[in-house]
């Protein structure tokens, strides 16, 4: 896994929201098990979607959708940790966006865990693609990291 | 996203596993959550290993640990629902192993969802890399179906 | 704990459901975790009212709020392992009503865990107390099994 | 149910944890799924344990294991939310103690859920009930109340 081998730093993030772990997230073998880090990047997206960019689950006509989610697991973590989520948005199209996510311990540099997120805005009733609301979009380009190649995350 | 006008079909997995979806597994939109496929998944791959491949997760001195998973979402499922894991072996190393997964109604021949998990076989007491037991390489050898170009889950 | 010297039998249920246990499922101690009980008998007891009831949770008006649960723990499980929930109605009351539920493995008669789940219904709307739907009612009904004095689950 | 006409307020409890809701925690019907509760009262007596306890979970030869847990749901949680869990001691016996909980948003003086969890310690290998270890007992009476008669978690 070449991958493994390449490192995700703190730099390459724009805003950091605090997670907690639960005990119930350590697996047999004694580390938060890898399906959990999904919980983690599916919150820190959300969460900054609902303080930053005024979406409304309850009542919102447009709700994201999740297309595609990917994480690459570096160093494993064990409850209980202070973690925090690194957040990016890697490309805004207009139906669509991909928003990175790092998994980092509070104080270390390098992630834990990366990957991220893409999110497909559909109308709540029709279910077809809608274009991104202005005041999302505006949130996104505000942590905007255009990839460059070869990146990990890419 | 162009990955989500793709499919993956049920001839493009060897072996099928039972899965059950539970209350919990729906989220606020009424869709079985993101994080949720990454539990059916880690489900299969580790149920095939433990029936197939004669891993005993309580004794064994090689343990598996996931390095990289993905899924692509394709078209929503809600609880309750009747689904099952096709399941392959997209590529056998020395020390790891990427693990091909569909996420199947029953009875429909194209997957919901569709992604893998990639373990690294590691010594359970110095946490080193070491190479996959033989018994678990026969195991994966039999559900092998190598990547082509262009393949979704490539 | 007195009570877990007690034990409940097969017979004490009426109908039983099919579950399946994950991997996730097991913590670190390698057991199933207590938290992941109450998935089983949420998914159990929901289950009965969507298959038996009538209850349609995408459209019903009428909605059950759980207002207590319960489990005991008298024996462990181990993912993977082929498991059912025994159910029955303990009591039904005008407006809410309390469901026994009896986790046990196949093709045994003493449960490895029991508890209950007591459920207010409300419409959806204004989230006031409503009578038990006829459909449900019946359906609750039909695998009513009155407390004894002095059972475990009472 | 005559316990949800009852209250548990913040002065019943000892110590507070801060614990933090997910996306995940949300369920069909907007509202933190009872199932997940348990999750908030296991990580609360965990970590209570763990950091003030001195209980070693990876390589502590005692282990606490669940016997009996309980929640009563008063008034429901909506992710996004800032909770924390105030924790007591109820019991304390020779090899089981039952740790009460209740789940606050802060700032709010009555609990939005509340219950118990009885834990057996025992040996790690043996799985025989043990004694509690000094500094765990320690640790639990520094945060006892000692149940009245007719008291909603008694």
């Amino acid at each position: 896994m070449s991958s493994v081998d390449l490192a995700e730093t703190r730099d390459r993030y724009r805003v950091f929201l605090p997670l907690a772990t639960r005990w119930r997230d350590n697996d047999i073998f004694g580390h938060v098990n890898n399906v959990v880090y999904y919980s983690y990047i599916d919150t820190a997206v959300t969460n900054y979607y609902l303080e930053h960019g005024r979406l409304d689950i309850t009542s919102s006509l447009v709700i994201p959708v999740a297309a595609e989610t990917k994480c690459t697991f570096k160093r494993s973590i064990k409850h209980p940790a202070q973690i925090e989520a690194g957040l990016r948005a890697n490309r805004i199209g207009k139906t669509s966006a991909q928003m990175g996510v790092g998994i980092f311990l509070r104080g270390e540099s390098d992630a834990r865990a990366w990957g991220y997120m893409v999110h497909v805005f559909v109308d709540r009733v029709t279910n077809h693609k809608v274009s991104i609301p202005d005041s999302l979009r505006n949130a996104m380009q505000r942590i905007e990291i255009a990839n460059t190649p070869g990146h990990p995350a890419a």
